[in-house]
């Protein structure tokens, strides 16, 4: 492994020389709780929910990865645009989120129950603890970025988040944000 | 462990509610290469080099220590204002770094004599791979802010750059830097 050095824009967070991964809202499906607005929207769009990075590094537990998360505003139904969400596969691996710009916050449970959620505001650093499902979701009106840095053998689970769902949902309530059961939380 | 945050201001740095690790002159003894300078400039003074910010997490493998570093600018004869730079005692542990603001570089080398330097300029994230030494250094003449994250238990081995020093310096030559051997540096 060499040194290297990789541009993300502290604003927007794009890089000028890597390409993204996109989830536009067709790759999403079963994630909102609103079914019937999401298939409304997908009828006649299918708008960019969010976009990051992903290093092809060596995976192993010495090696980080790294790179932007960019979470675009918007809603479907009343449920904030946000990541799926996931787990680590090696559930015991923690990630770190610094907030470059945007307004949001971090959802978190763990398989033991406990949940928290934690503001993103521009200069605020989230610490998701080993064990910690995370999900960035954007409740204001311009875009959430985040630099994220996690161990590069940590793995992406998912599936427990689509099977399941969060147990919370964080929805607008006449323009503020609301912390909410999910009433079609799969236990 | 629980979630938590911690904020850094995107431009200083500083967070408001940590204390940093300051590291003024009179701590790096031995560091520079031009130790008349040095000795000359502590006799009237005793200028910050640099801070950080040191988390209290448990020094596990699967936890994140995470930071913004903070080198100020100035020279100690022709070389610039650096931090120590240190080996992870846990060699096989990387470390990333995201500038936010300033102009500078990160100087690593590892134990086979490899070196390299790459370049700091806001927006720049930099890989320091695993079993690379690295040291920050400010070429500009603003404080040089960078966000890193590294592995909670890779711990820091200062004793060997104190010791051996580096195989290159940065220095300014006429307003630019420029990377040169190490005239002193101990095999």
């Amino acid at each position: 492994m060499k040194p290297f050095n990789l541009d993300f824009d502290l604003l927007t967070g794009l890089s000028r020389s890597k390409e993204s991964t996109k989830r536009p809202l067709s790759k999403m499906k079963g994630i909102y709780s609103d079914a019937e607005a999401f298939q409304n929207v997908l009828q006649s769009d299918d708008p960019l929910v969010y976009e990051f990075y992903e290093l092809d590094l060596p995976e192993t537990s010495g090696n980080l990865l790294f790179g932007t998360s960019i979470v675009y505003p918007g809603k479907i139904g009343n449920e904030y645009y946000m990541t799926k969400g996931h787990f680590h596969t090696i559930l015991e691996t923690g990630e770190v989120y610094y907030c470059l710009s945007g307004k949001g916050g971090m959802l978190m449970e763990n398989p033991e129950g406990d949940w928290d959620f934690q503001e993103f505001s521009p200069g605020k650093a989230v610490y998701v603890p080993p064990r910690y499902a995370h999900r960035s979701i954007n409740v204001g009106s311009e875009p959430l970025v985040t630099f994220f840095t996690f161990r590069a053998d940590a793995g992406h689970d998912y599936g427990t988040i689509e099977t399941k769902g969060y147990r919370k949902l964080v929805v607008d309530l006449e323009g503020q944000y609301e912390i909410i059961d999910n009433p079609r939380w799969n236990q």
